[in-house]
């Protein structure tokens, strides 16, 4: 998979990954001179962070630092800093919906690192978290989700709300960094505004799915870079 | 407690404490202008990291690093640094006769930040860890436990290894910083090198002992200050 | 504790409790001669159980069988058997207002033990839910806690939600067992069906509330009697 | 998997497994008429129970209680009781040569249900324990792993202890049950007794392995039956 992208969300042992896992990605990441962000998440093994958790403000706000914290001491091993931050599973879909969580987040990247990247979705509450923090921040877009009418992604209960078929997924994939529109489920063309592409690592056709997007993108004349560089 | 002490020792989430719970600690610590260390532990909430886990040396370092690593970020809260670092519980008995759990846990503070302590006991194989790593150590001595004629900590499964009364500790105290030297459970008295002096904060007497042992070394001249500026 | 209560609910290891510690409550359960009931929770240390999970109906309802199973094991030992059944915190709260959460720990009930009781509040979709399912219950009034003008609990969050005064409790126990009636928040005299009085353990003033209660009722000529018992 | 096997060892939380899986395996093993054992290990998810734990023995006993009884419950919603307890990873190493684990593990089946099966190796410590408590015991041998010449099974961390070739396990599966016999690392026959036959499921070679097994022993005349048809 890191051969194909150019930035990757580590996992930060709260919902997914541990000291060992986390080190071995680190490390991966720097033989491919790929970008690592924290993909911190609820604590929560069992339900690999996908449940919601209703959680007071301030207690999220230390559990991300925490995990941010943790990362960086274990990235230190392969002399890689973390260069972003996305949080992970519900946690991402409730900070895009509520502003405490969306600035509990922020306020935990500002008092660690205040130059990592808030990664975040356009028009959600992270992005405005964000701004309101004067936090650098990118505009995600989601390569394998289906998206609303509304922009929203589609929820993952909904069968088909993963896009799978890795030339769909090129298509798509190109389409958008062409248009800067995507199609959603009925049909709409909705402007997106976006500075990263996300592929999900975790569906059983994310290596099909991230190498077709990566060639298409490559044939159609457009570089892929790492999250900084993009930024910089 | 830390109206008492010069430094205290953080747990960081795996045998206790949790990041609000560190956080707390690490603003009050500021406030009192207490320095703090990492005080990381085996994965055993349960066991409070009482119980000894036989790890890979490699999973255990970056255990280690992990544990620092968050601390580290929660610290930045208040602006302060992690300055030592000390294994707790069954990890640091471990850590003491085990070289390749002393060697773990060093080579994880050297990844982490080389210019942090590593508070080790003199003659342990930590502190010839530290020496072979070439990081900053200090030798602690422990005020309200018992040791053996061999100059081993007592283990805390015998009745009466932690010492409770206040004025005993605080007698043992200040003749082991006048002399170098504690009476062992069989009445030997044998040389200790220290720089520091442990209290266990998680006894119920730790306040009064703690309280009675500072002040017993005030009045004998002897001032107590945080383990940075004890080595600088 | 136990030398006051007739009935007692032990946590299960998810939110408190361990193996251990749930053995040795249910051997001074039976020494006491106090009936047992299990107090499930969700997976969730850090915040004792207190923090709302949103997690599928089913998965619940098979984490709430793990538990009743878990401490019927170790009820074993003592030869008792777990006779009631008590949502703890969040689980509680959300049982009370949500019929999947209600019907999926009434379902655990009757898989593992249909005689066990549902505990229940009057008018929550527990007690719905137990009559759908035509499980025994009983109704639980809260001694220690304010009711809002609706009946509803008052959310801890609320200052003085909780009663700690324990002369207040055991008035308020005597009037509600004399009169069925609370006075609420707001001043309203609220008829309350209940079977069973509840005082929260981990309150700093339980014992002495509960004492207060125990003592206020039997001055009054009211039996205390273990929940089995009491339906009996 | 379970079209092959006669009985299965069910994770109950603590190594591996979570409620939700637990049932999903207990309701297959309904449908494929196979009989169910619980699989009792360390509290160590990150460890896969693969980590020696030093704990004292009435701890660990609560803990296989309590993993018993939670597999009961569960269990119960396909009308299957738990006829077998074997512990799992290193729990069942150190099971094997500490009498004090033996013991506990022992001490656990029988508080719990003493009808069910001790699954014990032939010569360890928990084939004394089931016989001093008078257990039901059956003992276990393992068609896919190596054995030391002593007759002790060879430690995973040595290469080739696993047998992934089904081919090769399929004839010791079918030499070891005609000759009473299995060829140990050094080329040593050793008799071995046995009750029972194990593949390891979580090889990524098990299906086959195990196939192979079953159509090598049916091919010469001897039928595989669940653990409790075996014993009765």
């Amino acid at each position: 998979m890191m051969e194909i992208v150019a930035s990757v969300n580590v996992a930060c042992g709260m919902h997914a990954g541990d000291p060992t896992v986390m080190h071995r990605v680190v490390v991966k990441a720097k033989e491919r001179g790929v970008s690592i962000g924290a993909h911190p998440g609820f604590s929560d093994l069992v339900g690999f962070g996908r449940r919601r958790i209703d959680m007071a403000a301030a207690d999220l706000e230390y559990l991300i630092a925490y995990q941010i914290g943790a990362l960086s001491a274990v990235a230190a091993y392969a002399g890689l800093k973390v260069t972003h931050v996305k949080p992970h599973g519900a946690l991402h879909a409730m900070a895009a919906a509520n502003p405490d969580y969306a600035m509990a987040i922020g306020r935990a990247i500002r008092a660690v690192d205040r130059d990592a990247i808030y990664l975040v979705t356009a028009g959600s509450e992270m992005e405005a978290a964000a701004q309101r923090l004067d936090l650098p921040l990118a505009r995600e877009a989601f390569v394998d989700r289906v998206y609303d009418d509304d922009g929203a992604l589609q929820s993952r209960a909904v069968a088909g709300a993963v896009i799978t078929d890795a030339k769909v997924a090129a298509e798509r994939c190109v389409r958008l960094v062409e248009t800067g529109e995507i199609v959603s489920a009925g049909g709409k063309r909705i402007p997106l505004r976006f500075d990263s592409l996300c592929v999900h690592g975790d569906e059983p056709t994310a290596v099909a799915v991230a190498g077709a997007c990566r060639s298409a993108l490559e044939a159609a004349g457009i570089a892929v870079v790492a999250l900084p560089d993009m930024l910089s």
